[in-house]
């Protein structure tokens, strides 16, 4: 029997893993993947305390070398559920079973599919949700990024290093992302805007989807000021007929427009969109079971958020199994 | 104008000021003492993510060096005062007056006294709240460590190094602190432990505390099991003629029993302590002021969570910010 199972190996649940050692708790680390998590897939973080510049891999790499120094069990494995009965959890993975008194859910986010024709079928075939992984791929070729947040913003001024020109797609006028980034975007020079539009197809190959092959351009629609409702429109509804129709040849498209959590394995309290509710304790609708970083309901999704969530859930852990007696 | 004002320069002050400068914040960051705040005072820190070891001084100049290298502005001076003006915060300081639009409150919390005979008299003297500051003027000597807590256990472990021996006194029969630490301690060989034991007076010179003169000895008195409520007696109720008080011949005592907050020059919703009280968002009761780190009421003190929550409070300002249009 653990006292603790850590689910995920991101920022947040190897800061979990560090603070559960030096607490003394019997704990194992649960990573399906590669530990890390989103940041591990970044060029560059500039945003965590103490370190100004620094490559998601490189922080990634300084957090593991922390917890395994203080004797963290690491597993590579899937949770497939977590069931709590009463004073214990279950859980089961893809090798096995364990029990626990207490789990930390620290499972991310991944990121949304648009959904439009032509981009499921092209992933891996120019179609990317990962700058830093397939950025260099499309070195002096033209690109497409889709989103306006700090995610689509700053992975858009990575690529504008590689690609010979970086088409960046956002559905509204104004970036949601943090103004540094959006002027440092603004005052790059083989960067082309297309505000009030949407990405509507990518196309591959021979001009259509099902032949296969690899990305030629992508289709967009550029939306008026009654064209407010449209961006919200599936794709079953475009209407190609519309004059506000345009391709761009690009060779490589980029989506960078929101997260999903991976969260289905447990069941808690979650928002609509799944991630799951905590109170300021990390602790969930279960007792026993805390939920830190990307995968809670949380004000933002940072390394250094997701490092005080670790801290704190551990702590609480360690707190509840004393009081199990 | 600012944008922001950020009071205190601890690790969350100082990541507030990071973030701030990267949203694109007018900002300026005061600070009364010095960069770093109790943490800087501390001798080592083993639980900031990406650092298995470094000197608190030694991480809160990374911290002030990279909040300097984004334009941070720094400023010495007191702040005695926050008014809102419903869209403007106007803040006294011994310097002058400053408006802003938003405020975080990151002042942290100073060390509570015992207020026991000679405590306050002899600080200084022989009597600290500061190992790492105190500590090299005990060198080969014997000292009393006061405290059950992570800290009081941490800085019993570091002055055993210096001193010829260290008494640490502990009210209750087990320490509060992380195991890692508890264990620790209790395989350091020059560590005496006076468990169950509260610190009546502190001794000086010539055995008089009105003489002056420095730290020669402290009393202690044993509680029994019948004595459970006699911790809680204040140094008025001390019972001379006590058969379980006995006299330790000390040269220094470090009192490391809690923390107070900072929080006297600002009008927002506070608990009984003095923490202000805030929800995930770090917003206080007051719309446009946040409060961060070790002030807050918060689950758990550490450069960790400070981090965390200096991203989040200066992330909400911003968007504060741009919904005053």
């Amino acid at each position: 029997m653990y006292d603790l199972v850590i689910i995920g190996g991101g920022p947040g649940g190897l800061t979990a893993g560090i603070y559960a050692q030096r607490a003394g708790l019997k704990t194992v680390l649960i990573e399906k993947e590669f530990l890390g998590g989103q940041i591990a897939v970044s060029d560059v973080i500039e945003n965590y305390p103490g370190f100004p510049t620094i490559s998601g891999p490189g922080l990634m790499e300084k957090f593991e070398a922390h917890a395994r120094g203080l004797g963290l069990e690491i597993r590579f494995d899937t949770v497939l559920s977590v069931v709590s009965d009463g004073r214990v959890k279950l859980l089961k993975t893809t090798e096995g079973e364990l029990a626990a008194k207490t789990v930390i859910v620290s499972t991310g986010a991944k990121p949304k599919r648009l959904d439009v024709p032509g981009e499921r079928e092209l992933t891996g075939k120019g179609v990317s949700y990962c700058a830093t992984c397939d950025g260099p791929f499309f070195r002096n070729k033209e690109v497409m990024v889709v989103g306006g947040g700090d995610t689509a913003v700053k992975e858009a001024i990575y690529l504008s290093k590689l690609a010979s020109k970086v088409h960046i797609v956002h559905r509204r006028d104004k970036f949601r992302a943090e103004k540094v980034l959006v002027d440092k975007m603004e005052n790059t020079p083989n960067m082309v805007f297309h505000k009030g539009c949407v990405l509507r197809e990518i196309k591959s190959g021979g001009g259509t989807i099902l032949g296969g092959g690899i990305v030629t351009g992508a289709v967009l629609e550029e939306l008026t000021a009654d064209d407010a409702s449209i961006g919200k429109k599936s794709a079953a509804e475009i209407l190609y007929e519309k004059e506000t129709l345009k391709e761009v040849a690009v060779e490589g498209v980029f989506i960078f427009v929101g997260i999903n959590p991976t969260t289905d394995f447990v069941d808690v309290e979650k928002d609509d969109g799944g991630f799951i509710k905590t109170n300021q304790n990390m602790e969930t609708s279960v007792p026993g079971v805390y939920a830190i970083g990307d995968c809670r309901v949380t004000p933002l999704r940072q390394v250094s958020t997701a490092v005080g969530d670790g801290a704190i859930a551990a702590h609480r852990a360690s707190v509840y199994i004393e009081s199990l007696g």
